[in-house]
């Protein structure tokens, strides 16, 4: 399948369209941004990680029965996906307080939740992405009640399956954040499952292997995203 | 009933105690405030004015079903209540779209919103009142999701009775901002219901009669305030 014309350049993926009206062609990016685009940077072999990383949670997610975008690899870092169309919310999920959360309610850093937390963003770069409460989805019509149950079970659902996977890891599957959109008239997971869209906290130490990394300049964001990417073949060796 | 020592000063409203532990007096003071307490005014009679329209509107409510914490008036700014312990959540209902849900989402200033929103945000002056979905109020234990259903009809049948209201009076009800607290294992409305916790235009002109003239000095605003007063002295010289 040949790229064709760039349809969208976001912060970290180019998306082309292809012969076939229905699907699209991902290419992930070596650029890391954080806080909205004020921070930016390049670092080589980086979008080959989180592609490599996405393709085998979305083949682990269709095997356990959630539909999603992903049709398969063409290089190691360009995925060729069906064409959705997007619903402008991250479907954020939460196993740990981090983050924004600890910064504006109550919770200590690393207070376990559970009921691992559901909330949603407004997918809005302009707008800063802001948290968006049920009845304003509604309202501006992204989904029904009924849909936007359907999107949180799906969001639990793969919560559970990445938080049993990581921990095998020896790794907390601490948050992290998804992108759903329309198939017709189905609702499917879709953009990327990453290091870049998710925090992962060693088991031991508290150590992160996520965008945290390069977002508060811990250390090197390549060897963390990189300790990542081996763990998940050393389990492939080992179960595969 | 004496007030006894002072509990509580906030921004527009002093709280004491009583000789009576289950009872509090609030004095609706001459204090006004924008941005999260950014601007700051005082304007004499405002604080009657709140007192008066909330006392209105408490014992309208009371007639119509909803529990509130108001016991009775001891003078024209001074409140008798029963105390509450108070749930730390701004429960804003919307029938037209303004202030920061235009700002934050694509609404059309004016936007009628039907059915009604009803959203919550965390009541708290330090991290600057933020929006809080529903799993994050089960997670602090704010509510139960069985209260917050409570909660929302109440506040949506609220919403009803002084949209109606106001539309006899001329006014488009456009939002409001309510408080609820635990009296033993009931939740009832507190707080208040004043020009300073609602959006109120004119039906044809679309005049503010709210605490928008002194936010975006759009007029006096204590002309604004008192004209709802004498509108409900109006209507209750007519209806009662
Ligand atoms: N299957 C799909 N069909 C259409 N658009 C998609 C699909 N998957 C992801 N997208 C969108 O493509 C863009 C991916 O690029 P990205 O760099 O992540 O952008 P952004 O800066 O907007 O997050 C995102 O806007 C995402 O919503
Ligand atoms: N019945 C009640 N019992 C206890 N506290 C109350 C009651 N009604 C209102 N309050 C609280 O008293 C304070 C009223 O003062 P106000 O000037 O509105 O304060 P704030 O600046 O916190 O909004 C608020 O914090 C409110 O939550
Ligand atoms: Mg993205
Ligand atoms: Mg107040």
């Amino acid at each position: 399948m040949a790229k064709k014309e760039l349809l969208y350049e976001g912060k970290a993926k180019s998306v082309y369209g292809t012969d076939n009206p229905d699907e699209l062609i991902a290419v992930f990016r070596d650029d890391i941004t954080a806080f909205n685009g004020e921070k930016k940077d390049q670092f080589s072999g980086k979008g080959v990680y989180n592609a490599t990383v996405s393709a085998f949670f979305f083949s682990m997610l269709e095997e356990k029965g959630i539909k999603t975008h992903f049709i398969g690899m063409i290089d190691e870092r360009t995925m060729l996906v069906s064409k959705l169309k997007m619903i402008p919310l991250e479907v954020i999920g939460r196993n740990r307080a981090a983050g924004s959360l600890v910064k504006k309610f109550p919770f200590e850093n690393g207070q376990v939740l559970n009921p691992p937390l559901v909330v949603t963003d407004y997918k809005n770069d302009e707008r800063g992405d802001p948290p968006i409460c049920d009845d304003i989805i509604y309202a501006l019509g992204l989904l029904t009640p009924e849909e936007l149950k359907e999107v949180r079970e799906m969001a639990l659902k793969i919560n559970k399956i990445l938080f049993e996977f990581f921990d095998k890891l020896g790794l907390v599957f601490v948050d992290f954040k998804i992108e759903f959109g329309r198939l017709g008239d189905e609702i499917v997971l879709g953009d990327e499952i990453s290091m870049d869209s998710m925090r992962l906290w060693d088991k031991e130490t508290g150590e992160s292997f996520d965008k945290d990394v390069y977002r508060f300049g811990k250390g090197d964001v390549m060897s963390a995203y990189g300790r990542v990417v081996e763990k998940i073949e050393e389990w492939k060796r080992q179960n595969i």
